[in-house]
């Protein structure tokens, strides 16, 4: 495999534009001067419009997990419950990172099935610190309803903490208008810079409930915001400087395109490849309702009778296309496709086209060009 | 400041070389693949030569710090005593973590102090599950002697704990002999690559007696090193790719140098510094006896008389030439040259050349060029 002429389309780390990419190589800096202080400075400020939010926003150098495991850390001690809801991978993730430090009443659906708002409410009303909750279910390419479980978690007055690390810059994501007092995003998603990167929300009530002091020293959401809030802005811990440069120029590219309207092109390639998949008559995997959706960053589809992971995955990436398989107990059975970022109506068409170059090998394409031409249908 | 222009010579981050700055810039791989599995098995393979061990290796995403954290999080819980040696910031840093997550028995000498070992074994006589020490304090130019400790650790049958964050790749650093049984370093230090990894190796004893579930989530060496013996090598949360192509590049580098030799240059070069030091009348920092030595990284000296800290560090930027200065009660009362990984005789003699230039402007030299004379006399 060539890495330099491979097509990156699974779900994170999603394929870096070239100008993000050179922006890593820049020499080193200080992370203790102005110079530093003013990219991470300006990274917040955008990153704030990322989120939709006023809030304060903080970077930490680790994956995603990191920002899902200082919200927890610092907010839930021995004694106090948190309610994690799941119906996914990383929902469970929520569970297990509960359990670290203190309470864990997990509220757990099937995966891939659409939450139940009475199920999460009953857990609510006897008493929780916290209620978590995975926006976008990068494992089942499903989208859950914060909206409703923020109406929930301010009703019940409990810190609502909600993983946005696939949807925060592909979906609508409201921090504010929904109540979530922490917000989580990784790097190597819809901001399509390498991952290593962190970005964690923080609304007033949050800051006011986290325990005198975290319950994991590194995630340290305190020392986080104590050094963001210096002047120069810093990091309690040492950052990977080159992921700031990355971050600084994938914002100016997603500013420079307009926030919404990114939002609005991730919406329409992943109704392009929901569209490829029909048209090719394969199932998409999760179930929806009123309160759920198909996810815009990542389309999770059942494995097509008679094809298997290896055929389909490894067929593709013969011909340079790397997506994804199922995890856990879905491997086998669905595969992904990441689409958000700077992802491109050419990747999403050579996609689908190595896909159907794929089935048809295996004698199980119904109509030659069918998926690029419905593809191609939506992406206008 | 032209960052593109300018020399760092600050203990971390380092320079880095640009044909690591380069490796950076490569695209995005999936970190489930085999091609990255292959670089974080290649990097384990020439850490274990930088770190003179046959354990175990892990690359963690995060800071030094992080692999601090991971060390004593996974090893000490709430009732485990850790004793815990300072001489400057970062043995303090032990202490909070160690508190953090267990009972912390401090050994607690003045910043810069040689460490008095029937202190420290008056504590392990107490009990104690683990000893934590920093190998080469960074914060005030001293190594500390890791071996003599070490022998103590075994006496008393606790887990060795060493921070060579600042250390491994540049000083002496025995693992194996002198019976650490987890060792850290940071990317940013000797290794030459940009922050954003932790390094650490792992004992069979120390694996042996791990919390059977780590008191942090993101820092838990057991994920580490279960997902590290997967075939191919992982790591439990989404890596910092772009610094594992660095890492790998750095490495090449180091290992065409050969591994002693650069630890051979390295210590020549923190000598040559001494001695531009003592020719231009700047008094070193630390305190050194027959168990401590000056640091082969990090040189720590005192602002010359009749100098500030604005005047020297700032005059010295104007030029284009960064060095650090000290930390917390240090503020202002010294200053420090990194001189690690792939510094050059060139930024040496640069770097004096400027703090000459600086002391000139400030009425403080004595005799003109007879620092770069002296320093360039050792480097040959």
């Amino acid at each position: 495999m060539d890495i330099e002429d491979t097509l990156l389309m699974i779900p994170g780390p999603v394929k870096v534009a070239p100008r993000v990419l050179r922006a890593l190589s820049k020499p080193m800096i200080s992370h203790r001067s102005g110079e530093f202080g003013a990219i991470y400075s300006e990274c917040c400020g955008l990153l704030k419009q990322f989120f939709e939010t006023r809030n304060d926003v903080v970077i930490m150098t680790g994956s995603g997990t990191l920002g899902m495991d200082a919200a927890v850390a610092s907010t839930i001690g021995h004694e106090d419950k948190i309610v994690t809801i799941s119906n996914g991978k990383f929902g469970e993730r929520f569970t297990e990172i509960g359990e670290r430090y203190g309470q864990a009443v997990p509220v757990k659906f099937e995966w891939g099935a659409p939450y139940d708002l009475d199920k999460i409410e009953a857990a609510l009303e006897k008493g929780a610190k916290a209620v978590a909750m995975v926006h976008n279910e990068t494992s089942v390419g499903l989208t859950n309803p914060a909206k409703e479980v923020g109406k929930l978690a301010k009703k019940h007055d409990a810190v609502f903490i909600v993983d946005g690390i696939s949807s925060i810059g592909g979906n609508e994501f409201l921090t504010d208008e929904w109540n979530i007092d922490i917000a989580i995003t990784g790097s190597q998603k819809a901001l399509a810079v390498p991952p290593g990167l962190a970005v964690v929300s923080v609304s007033p009530k949050a800051e006011e409930r986290f325990l005198p002091r975290s319950s994991s020293y590194y995630a340290d959401m305190k020392a986080h915001i104590k050094s963001v809030r210096k002047s120069p802005p810093q990091t309690p811990f040492t950052p990977a400087v080159p992921l700031f440069f990355a971050m600084q120029e994938a914002l100016h590219m997603a500013a420079e395109e307009g926030f919404a309207a990114r939002r609005a092109r991730t919406a329409k390639q992943a109704e392009s490849v929901r569209s490829a998949a029909k048209a090719l008559g394969i199932e998409l995997f999760p179930t929806v309702d009123a309160n759920s959706y198909y996810s815009n960053t990542v389309t999770a589809m059942k494995m097509p009778g008679g094809v298997t992971d290896d055929k389909l995955r490894g067929g593709m990436k013969k011909q340079g296309v790397i997506v994804s398989g199922g995890q856990e107990q879905l491997k086998g059975k669905i595969f992904r496709i990441g689409t958000m970022g700077v992802c491109s109506s050419g990747d999403i068409l050579r996609t689908i086209q190595t896909l159907e170059l794929v089935l048809a090998k295996e004698g199980q394409l119904r109509a030659r060009g069918a998926g690029v031409e419905a593809a191609s249908k939506v992406l206008g």
